[in-house]
């Protein structure tokens, strides 16, 4: 295929046939040695860099629509969780293979997200190489309203948006080591394939949460980053985390499945945050708002500790491994 | 060796063991779901990303200190060529396994060209997967200053900086393809592992040139590109691209191999820029304060044609392809 492509396409139509279209944002877009971006009075700049691979980020099975869509959701995640507002992203591509078709459906994908959330194509790389995709965004944030990681107070409530579990339950039906019915396979597959960033949701909780982080590798796992940077620790009421798995309504699941694909499934794209008990209506407003649920889960203390409670009140062993991109297989 | 690591080393160890240092121009640094990067009134955030893939952009014999400082040369080319002052960068990286002397070294490699240009690591990602490098850079340039590709004037003077083709000249060698002397080609594989991005030209030509490009496709592709983005031709004589050939000094190489490593070698990483001929000396003077050799080359002409002449001032056939990504083998 990519032989046949040669005569007639090389790496500069390529860029114009799928990836140049006139930017909203940018004073200068693709086409240029660099894209100019204008940020205005006020606002500051927030960046996020995100890197897909076959096998580790997606499946082979992906369609290129889907797969477009995911590859910016991962990165509008970022921005999502810092309460910044999308403007602008570089795709960067390498490719074993020029196939028209493939690239057509990948960029509607990517095109179809970014108009939802008016995020212009700015700039890139096209390359041949192993199937890469390496995806910069860039949003607007006033200084005093970013949602950081460190802000996280003692007696804070902590939230996620959301449901959890229900991509790392498609991942797991793909390897085997799962059955449910189909409905709830095909549910769980475009949650998945096709996460949701929760852009509204960090929107509207600036100036209302404390800290907040994405649930990309595991909600144990990001949440102890939010721990980390604030110097608190956090007690978690394991079976709420486990309640908004969404696969759970529609096929039996044992609690131990349920707590594992909650609690360090990955690939989840939710926020998780925090914000004072005295905020507790704001926040279901904000949440209202933004269209998008948010569950209860628990609360930052002063210890350093990450405590677990089963849905009596009882400590649990906290052997939930979070999804790190070296050490699975 | 991957196994070997794993229980010592995660992604996010590795982080921060090669990766976490103290931004001097960013509000917040490599560690929170995005970085934050104020942008002072007045200037524009100027941003480029380049992907490097493993026989494409460097070969497996490159050290990792060189690729370090290569993998982001490339990427700060494409700033001097806007006359963009380098602030931050974000790095992506997916790595077939992790070794730690390999990452120090590279990471040396990167930090060395990162402090010369006072330019942070701002953000980025690391996963496993098939060695590939995604840098991307920013910058900041006032509106008015920013060199494009779209600006030359008819009449304007052709020049290209520093040395072109012996980037392409080592390859060459490690093909088969060419014979030199040893150290012919030792300073010529250094021009093709650590080229110098021209950053401080750059700098220097905002006021005088009225446009430029990076050479990094070689140089008729990308002197195309500015006459496209202009809407001009172009006169070039052959014989002053072909004189800047560093290796052609200490060694015979006929004509037509000089011609071919100029005008189409690819991975030069200079300028090519254009600038009316009544600021010739000014040219010469930001040149020399920028530590810079330039080279006048040709002229820009009304016509949409691009002419090149041989030594006598003769026409010549135009039969040299710019490096392309997805068509060289």
């Amino acid at each position: 295929m990519f032989e046949l492509m040669l005569g007639r396409m090389g790496e500069f139509d390529l860029i114009e046939t799928f990836f140049k279209r006139p930017a909203r944002h940018a004073t200068l877009g693709v086409g240029d040695d660099c894209a100019l971006l204008a940020v205005p009075t006020g606002q500051q700049l927030a960046i996020s860099s995100d890197m897909l691979v076959e096998g580790r980020h997606f499946l082979s099975t992906v369609s290129p629509r889907h797969l477009g869509h995911k590859a910016l959701a991962v990165n509008l995640s970022d921005l999502a969780a810092c309460g910044a507002r999308p403007k602008a992203f570089l795709l960067a591509l390498a490719l074993p293979e020029l196939v028209p078709h493939w690239l057509s459906e990948f960029s509607q994908g990517l095109w179809d997200l970014a108009d939802a959330h008016q995020c212009d194509l700015i700039g890139g790389d096209t390359t041949r190489g192993p199937l890469n995709i390496c995806i910069t965004v860039l949003g607007e944030v006033s200084a005093a309203q970013a949602l950081l990681r460190s802000g996280a107070q003692v007696g804070d409530d902590i939230y996620v948006s959301g449901t959890l579990g229900d991509a790392r339950l498609a991942l797991e039906v793909f390897r085997g080591h799962l059955e449910v019915p189909s409905a709830v396979f095909d549910a769980a597959r475009l949650r998945m394939e096709m996460p949701t960033p929760r852009i509204a949701l960090g929107l509207a909780l600036r100036g209302l949460a404390t800290s907040a982080a994405d649930i990309s590798d595991g909600f144990l796992g990001d949440l102890q980053h939010i721990l980390k940077a604030s110097g608190v620790g956090a007690t978690i009421e394991t079976a709420s985390v486990a309640a908004t798995l969404a696969s759970a309504k529609n096929c039996h699941l044992p609690l131990s499945t349920q707590l594992n694909l909650t609690l360090a499934g990955g690939d989840d794209y939710e926020l998780v945050f925090t914000a004072p008990e005295g905020l507790r209506s704001a926040v279901t407003a904000a949440a209202m708002a933004s269209g998008t649920s948010v569950s209860r889960v628990g609360r930052i203390t002063g210890s350093c500790d990450l405590i677990l409670l089963d849905s009596e009140g009882n400590h649990m062993a906290n052997h939930f491994q979070s999804f790190d991109h070296f050490k699975t297989p």
